[in-house]
């Protein structure tokens, strides 16, 4: 040990020399935290990824699923190997499984739609056929309808529009939609809340298929079988058990009747191949569709309806499953109950190598080596908490269930949620609470691109130049800076930022790795090392720049929150919101002039059904004033604090403990305990799923979907909430800023 | 007679209370010509079209056929009978047609294509087998070629670079492209001056097929076997017969030798349906396309070569035909020697009822309702002059051939030349001189639409407006002005506008009869009258269209040119042709800098084959300051004009006649007699199709297509000729001004 503090310290004094700096560290603690990253690099085995995936794709491993508890066990059993004080944490969720899936054309030519993935040669795990889960999306409603059939695109609201412009009725019809444009549940709502009494989603070859690229086995894209399976939950009221909103569904918790989770899908959905679709596309009448709603197949897409029906059958067992999410924890030597929390689901569709364990198995090897590290004597300030969760799949159930059990906990010692998922081979991606945005770009500057040895900052620079337009590029010269993207649904963070206000970032690397396995039985261990990424470099680049994130966070002297950062992203959205007011409100004048004139009439083809589009309601104006006043006030303080953030590096440590606690719960002071209109789970003010996007982030929610659903006095209100919301934030930085002021 | 004057006169006197006015009309004359523009409407037949289009589709009327020289015969006939002085022009030209014709795909899964449209019950004149020219490309070399395949997109120049980039030589190889993104006969030559040795085109489903609508007989759409004829002359060098450029092509020219032509094409080359495409490009390896290189069949599409070769073999009858242009003039009553000049071909490919006997039939009935009103009294001041043309689809050698036979006469005599062709339902387009978009304006506001009843102008604005988005919207609100567009290739304008300078427009309606029978044996009176106008409704308001600008532009007092119009439409182009210059100044600075700085090379993905664009030479400031000061003085004549426009219509006879002839003879102006760079046939300086876009016109071609190829010395010498157009233009008119002033 002494000798390995003497060489310790030397490498410190070269290093010294280097000087290089991390945001929040000491010249010296930074140096001591670049030779462990270095050893840290080093150390990270893509072989070790390879075995686990190999053994956690072995089995279809969905919630309930034997192989689903057996790898829990696995990872649990790798973690307390590696030191870290590990549990698994069960719940207990409603997780429907099929019971009869019946889809068929009637008429003059009848047809019975397939509904399963071949096995395939070339595909090891893909005859596994008694314990895959059949092709369905969770949460749909039982149902048994007969019903003429119509095409609606994407099935978004918007498409809607067309329809009735197309003189088209969906009321007491089935629905077929293209996967895409939305989250998948969002198709069977909108049907819903339009009258129709079933949904059929499938893949058009167009997004998701032959158009793309070769089919698998030759090539990594969809075959002409394969499908999309899914949850159809409605996420954007609330993730988690759908019986247990709010808290924990643990083994005795008090649960809704299943009559009374709106968050169950109200009709029956399912997804199907597009080779199931076309005979059922084929059957349809009516108009041709629009340019824009046309796919892949080779086919002129109509409208329908068709002159023959089609009978959907779906039934399901409502049962309720056990769920196993996995919580390791190494306690922090100084500030153990300040958490840096990591997280990556483990459960899947089916054999899910990619989506999720490319994910996970990145995850468990960079835990692996701080274990190890720390065991040779590397320091961590605070408390790092690995978690391997459950459910994802079905509704985010673990990570929701686990936050809403440990709430009162994380809102006291969470610092961070750090996201994965899905991984793949090509550029990083970066989406989160802007306060870290600063954060993360010196990470990706510091981490290197395994396929051309630049930083994975520089390579992403050079693809938002090489795909921008030429007038773009110039304005984009530059400017290295990665814009975080803004965080809706899709992954285990919703718990953390969306109900708590913990700061969280998502990312991964992905653009070259494209495929057509997702949520199919052929996103199996051999679809990865053939196409996805065959040598795991980026199973090991994301451990290098996550793992270089957590030993940061909990090492850092100041925590390196950028909250001015944060005000320019917000100052940016209201920018926003207020060009979206004046856009729809000059819009819906011009519209309801042209139709007033007439315009849309002359403009249409007589001998096609045509409905002139209706006058709308004038936009009002609206009074942003006392949101821009606390936004000044925001500008204001975040810079002043931004100037004095190096000072603050030097205060007293109670100090710099004081100013720390503020620093990583200034997110907190984004949450509204009442939610957003009609939808009280979602707290945080500044990001959501959209309610009629679902993964599609909606920033400042609350003012945004007012506009866009024309309720101007809900928007007036939200302007108000927002308002106290950022007065709440500039007061917390304002406490930050006594503490430096105090030294 | 006697009567019919008081009649005249009576409404006349009612018509000055309303007093509509006519563009270089007194109000008396315009009064007149409004009575008379009524009668005329209310003669026009549908039913007389219809006939005629039966008669003139009952068999193939291609150049050489014996429907073709009955058809005129047929015409001539017609003209003689409504008063007319009729004679039929004839030239004799190059038109091979194929011997043989052969393409297969060789290899372990041999394929031959079929080439050949079949029969259709539904179809009436399909069956005509032996009188059916077959699918082929005009001028296309012989050839009997066997190569790799690959494929090429739309075969334009952009996009031989990106196969550079993806590391793709066609040198030796035969190329297939897609139909579409120029005219068809860039394809080849591009492909040979890439150094291919054969080149297939065919119709993707995607622009023209089942991808667009139900396909024929169902729908109006290209069916799987439908095949696209048509000329790859070397148009954009010069159109005509290719052995007797610049000169009539009367019996005994002088003609050169085939291998002297510079417009024939250098390598063999097909046209083909999507049907036989498919297994040729399902045969190929390689890279997959490029996301906007798809189309619309069922497969991945790759770039190529396969690792079958494809043989190509085709050989031609290299006969000269003889060819039947009808002439048929009604005198002028007052100034017999200034000639209106209507003109629309009448050979086809095949059948041809949309293109061109939808267009003629219209212009007969015109011309029939112009010669019985001029035997019931209606006077013409001018001549009118109408034509049929044969060999239009070839390369408009029978217009070409009658402009370069008449040039002293028509250089002296041409008022303006006024072209249709193919016709459909919907929306009117207009094209051409940009002096004469006042005068085509005034008569698209008085055409009443047959399907909306509001002006053909009301309804085009209609279309504008909703087909633009939403901010567009705002900015073109109220603007029903019809800007036209510039004349390229396509029709037989080039000929008049291009070789002489005589003031020309091409216009029709369209939009609403969309199909795929274009070049096809389905374009049929059957496909018409099913599919794209039934009633005849918008040929007959193309007549009224075309009517009104013949009647209106003999009769003027003074002729309605326009020349601010034409000043405000050139001083955008040199607006945009400064950007242009600017754009690709900062553009090429800036991607040089991308190549130095590598971002191409970290943006790819390294295990596809890649080559990073070139750098290329810095583009210098050119002195734009003499065409500015030339500008600045035409915008100072022109604007002077028109503010004395209608003080010229006062003028006495004698020096209105006068400035008539400066009128008309002022887009002789825009003639330089050298030519564009290396195509001296092209004359004009404003407007000509693009060397490398065939039907895309260029817009001051001399200085555009030198920048656009980075030929920076003729760039600046080309400025200098546009501008010393521009004086001579600007003198004209001084010279119209000082008659106006010298009253």
């Amino acid at each position: 040990m002494k000798r390995l503090n003497l060489v310790i310290l030397f490498l410190l004094i070269v290093a010294a020399g280097n000087a290089q700096k991390i945001m929040g560290f000491t010249d010296t603690n930074a140096a001591n935290q670049i030779y462990w990253e270095k050893k840290f690099d080093a150390q990270l085995s893509a072989k070790n990824m390879e075995t686990w995936m190999q053994f956690l794709t072995s089995h279809p491993h969905h919630v309930g699923s034997p192989q689903d508890k057996m790898n829990a066990e696995y990872m649990a059993n790798l973690f307390m190997q590696w030191g870290y004080q590990t549990e698994i944490a069960s719940y207990f969720v409603l997780f429907p499984t099929p019971k009869t899936r019946s889809l068929e054309l009637l008429g003059s030519k009848p047809f019975k739609a397939k509904l399963e993935e071949p096995t395939l040669n070339a595909d090891k795990t893909s005859g596994q056929k008694t314990e895959q889960l059949p092709t369905y999306n969770a949460y749909s409603a039982d149902g048994d309808v007969t019903a003429e059939l119509v095409f609606v695109n994407r099935g978004i609201p918007s498409d809607y529009e067309e329809l009735e412009r197309m003189g088209i009725d969906v009321k007491g019809k089935i629905v077929i939609a293209k996967y895409g444009g939305s989250w998948r549940g969002i198709k069977p709502k909108v049907a819903y809340e339009h009258g129709a009494i079933g949904c059929i989603i499938y893949s058009d070859p167009e997004d998701d298929g032959y158009v793309q690229g070769d089919v698998y086995p030759n090539g990594a894209f969809r075959p002409k079988d394969g499908v999309q399976r899914g949850s159809v939950l409605d996420m954007p009221v609330y993730p988690g058990d759908p019986l247990t909103p709010g808290v924990a569904a643990t083994k005795d918790a008090k649960r809704l009747n299943r009559s009374e989770a709106v968050t169950l899908m109200k009709i029956p959905v399912l997804p199907i191949s597009y080779e199931d679709a076309l005979p059922l596309l084929q059957s349809l009448g009516g108009q041709v569709v629009p340019a824009s709603w046309r796919g892949g197949l080779p086919i002129t897409y109509h409208v329908g309806p068709g002159k023959d029906k089609v009978h959907l059958k779906l039934q399901f067992n409502w049962d309720i499953k056990q769920l196993y999410n996995v919580i390791a924890k190494l306690p922090g030597s100084e500030l153990p109950d300040e958490w840096i929390i990591r997280g990556n689901h483990h459960d899947a569709w089916v054999n899910g190598a990619a989506d999720p364990i490319s994910g996970i198995v990145s995850e468990l090897e960079e835990a692996r080596v701080i274990g190890e590290m720390v065991k040779k004597g590397f320091k961590l300030k605070r408390t790092l908490v690995y978690c391997a969760w459950d459910g994802e799949e079905p509704g985010l159930l673990g990570s929701t269930e686990w936050t809403e059990d440990h709430q009162v906990e994380l809102r006291k010692k969470a610092v961070l949620y750090l996201n994965t998922d899905a991984n793949s081979r090509g550029f990083i991606n970066i989406s989160g609470s802007h306060s870290l945005e600063p954060f993360f770009n010196e990470i990706a500057n510091d981490v290197i691109d395994p396929q051309t040895g630049v930083s994975i900052k520089e390579r992403k620079y050079a693809l938002t130049m090489v795909t921008s337009d030429k007038p773009e590029r110039v304005k984009l010269t530059g400017n290295k800076n990665i814009k975080l993207g803004a965080l809706g649904a899709g992954s285990d963070w919703s718990g953390f930022l969306q109900l708590l206000g913990i700061a969280s970032i998502n990312l991964g690397f992905g653009g070259e790795g494209q495929g057509g396995e997702y949520h199919s039985i052929y996103d199996s261990y051999d679809h990865f090392v053939k196409f996805t990424d065959p040598g795991f470099q980026y199973e090991v680049t994301l451990a290098k720049t996550t793992g270089r994130a957590m030993m940061r966070m909990a090492n850092a002297d100041v925590l390196p929150f950028e909250v001015n950062s944060f005000y320019k992203t917000v100052a940016g959205y209201v920018t926003e919101l207020k060009a979206l007011l004046d856009n729809t409100r000059t819009e819906t004048a011009q519209e309801n002039k042209m139709i007033r004139d007439k315009l849309f009439d002359f403009a249409t083809d007589p001998t096609k059904k045509f409905q002139s589009p209706k006058e709308k309601d004038a936009v009002p104006y609206l009074d942003f004033s006392n949101l821009e006043n606390k936004m000044e006030q925001l500008k204001n303080i975040t810079e002043e604090f931004q100037n004095q953030y190096n000072n603050a590096i030097q205060l007293p440590a109670d100090k710099r403990n004081e100013l720390n606690e503020i620093l990583f719960k200034v997110e907190r002071s984004l949450i509204n305990e009442k939610g957003l209109p009609g939808r009280p789970w979602y707290k945080h003010q500044i990001y959501a799923p959209g309610y009629y996007t679902g993964y599609g982030v909606k920033t400042l929610p609350g003012i945004r979907e007012a506009i866009e659903q024309r309720k101007w006095k809900d928007a007036q209100e939200n302007i108000e909430i927002v308002s106290k919301t950022m007065e709440n934030y500039t007061q917390q930085v304002q406490h930050g800023m006594n503490i430096i002021d105090s030294k």
